[in-house]
């Protein structure tokens, strides 16, 4: 830290309301505090952060995901808040100084990316998408049975932040829940009983709906390959909204096509986009949503960002150690 | 009765198991069983009754929907259970006699219906009827913010079996149900706070979903119109699984039109089906359903109506009252 103080500068869509509760969080501290986000950002997906020239030499801390690049231009930054969960590009060699903090927006987004498996799980289950798709043609016709998540065991693989909250919302609406995680002997919120990875391929057929959200690691690179979606029921619901890469999408395409399972809903896919060329896009049971079930499609995300950053510049300010540290 | 005892036409597509069961609730009693389902037809749209002539002369219970013009065939009829909700063709006058009783399946539909409108209401403020569309012609494109029914208020318009049933799922979510019915003081499950018709139009400016499962009555008849199209947040969700007529489809398409609501789920239209010319078919936001959120579209469906006849059956047998008359 400089001998001018801590100097924050604040990139984030504030309301007046929200920018004095910034300002509480540091009175009576040596910190100042700039604020040149732009309100008008509030609401659509995507926030920018752009920072005046003047101000990133002086910058001891960043609320904003600034361009990696641009990193080296703030000799005096310490810490770093993205709005993002993700922070790869900032972690890369070279990018920022070994001593530099950063904390992410881990939190915010587990409502919106749950949310969004569970609409898609109940689409599925009720075939809307096929509807939907028919109602161009203006077509009337019965498609035939619908599924129920009552009585239903759902598969949860990966049982972070999304995977908890995806399965609270699944027991809410009757279902049991099956999860699956690293450390299988620590439990999360939702998961009636909880497996390592070791034992997937036991749980597997059991599952009404399997449910994907695993971070990106080597050692899910299609952990749903062929041979899993055999051993998964003809009934099934297949949902992923972690990282594409985890399912195959050419083993996929085949088990839908030839029935396999009752239908997969993909808000993440590998690649990304989805080439135009993927069998994929025409199978009839295959929703496929171009990654929005997080960003901030929903107002409680960005209010759940602005509230871990408020924390966070409150301990900053006060000297404590920060929350949501990933370095 | 006739002098030769109780005889039923059991018309149900039973399994094994379940015959045993109907032969249970007779045992020791005077009244004969015939069964004459078809248990293939179980997992099937729309149940066929189909009683061979020589069974029609005497049987005194019929279990099934057999042609209301064939009802003049069975003379000494004293009972009829349906497999439908709806009973109105057999209580048309000349159908069936005046002794005869009626009882139906109510009851059996209600999940069936509600999570129906449950699925439409998630795929709505997910967008999925619209990604499902763009999917057809394999585009990867954002379309922008979501909702949730966190917090959010549902109204529900009719609170019998299925509104009851759709306003427990939403709360398991955290909405905040509000419910409209005749009788404002008979509370229901799963309804926070009750009102009467007359409170309708102060109520839907509060919504954030309007959800309709009224029966079929002359004064619901465009309940739903321009003016109170109006009435609603341009953010609100509209569904209907109630009937049709409920709604005033040319008011409704201009709504969505000019973007006055989020959008609109139908299951039931007026008329149906849908004409290919109605522009609700094309409108972005509107999802249609041909009519199938009931039915026999749900496993538990079918055992629900199985287990509603078996009461009854034994009702019939030892002369106790029969549940679910409608006549």
């Amino acid at each position: 830290m400089g001998t001018m103080g801590k100097m924050i500068v604040n990139c984030l869509p504030l309301t007046d309301a929200e920018k004095q509760k910034f300002r509480d969080a540091i009175a009576g501290t040596n910190t100042k505090q700039e604020f040149v986000g732009i309100s008008a950002q509030r609401g659509m997906m995507g926030w920018k952060a752009s920072v005046p020239d003047e101000l990133r030499a002086t910058a001891t801390a960043v609320i904003g995901n600034i361009p990696p690049t641009d990193c080296v231009q703030y000799p005096q930054l310490d810490w770093l808040q993205t709005w993002s969960a993700g922070v790869d590009p900032y972690l890369k060699p070279g990018v920022l100084n070994d001593h530099v903090q950063v904390t992410n927006a881990t939190g915010a987004y587990g409502q919106s990316v749950a949310e969004h498996l569970f609409a898609m799980m109940w689409s599925l289950m009720k075939n809307i998408p096929m509807y939907a798709r028919q109602q161009s043609e203006a077509r009337w016709h019965d498609l035939g049975t619908a599924l129920t998540p009552v009585g239903a065991t759902v598969l949860i693989i990966g049982t972070g932040d999304i995977g908890s909250h995806f399965a609270t919302l699944c027991k809410a609406v009757g279902a049991h829940t099956i999860g699956v995680r690293r450390k299988a002997t620590q439990p999360a919120n939702g998961i009636d009983d909880m497996h390592g990875f070791d034992e997937l391929d036991s749980l597997l057929p059991t599952a009404d709906v399997v449910a994907m959200a695993v971070p990106a690691s080597p050692d899910t690179t299609h952990l749903i390959d062929g041979r899993r979606l055999m051993l998964m029921k003809s009934t099934a619901v297949l949902l992923n909204a972690g990282r594409g890469s985890a399912i195959d999408p050419i083993a996929l395409a085949r088990a839908l096509s030839e029935d396999q399972l009752h239908g997969a809903g993909l808000d993440v896919t590998e690649p990304e986009p989805l080439p135009a060329d993927s069998p994929l896009w025409h199978e009839p049971h295959c929703l496929i949503t171009p990654h929005v079930a997080g960003g901030n499609h929903l107002a409680s995300t960005e209010q759940r960002i602005i509230a871990i950053a408020l924390d966070n510049v409150r301990r900053y300010a006060h000297d404590e150690p920060l929350a949501n540290r990933r370095r």
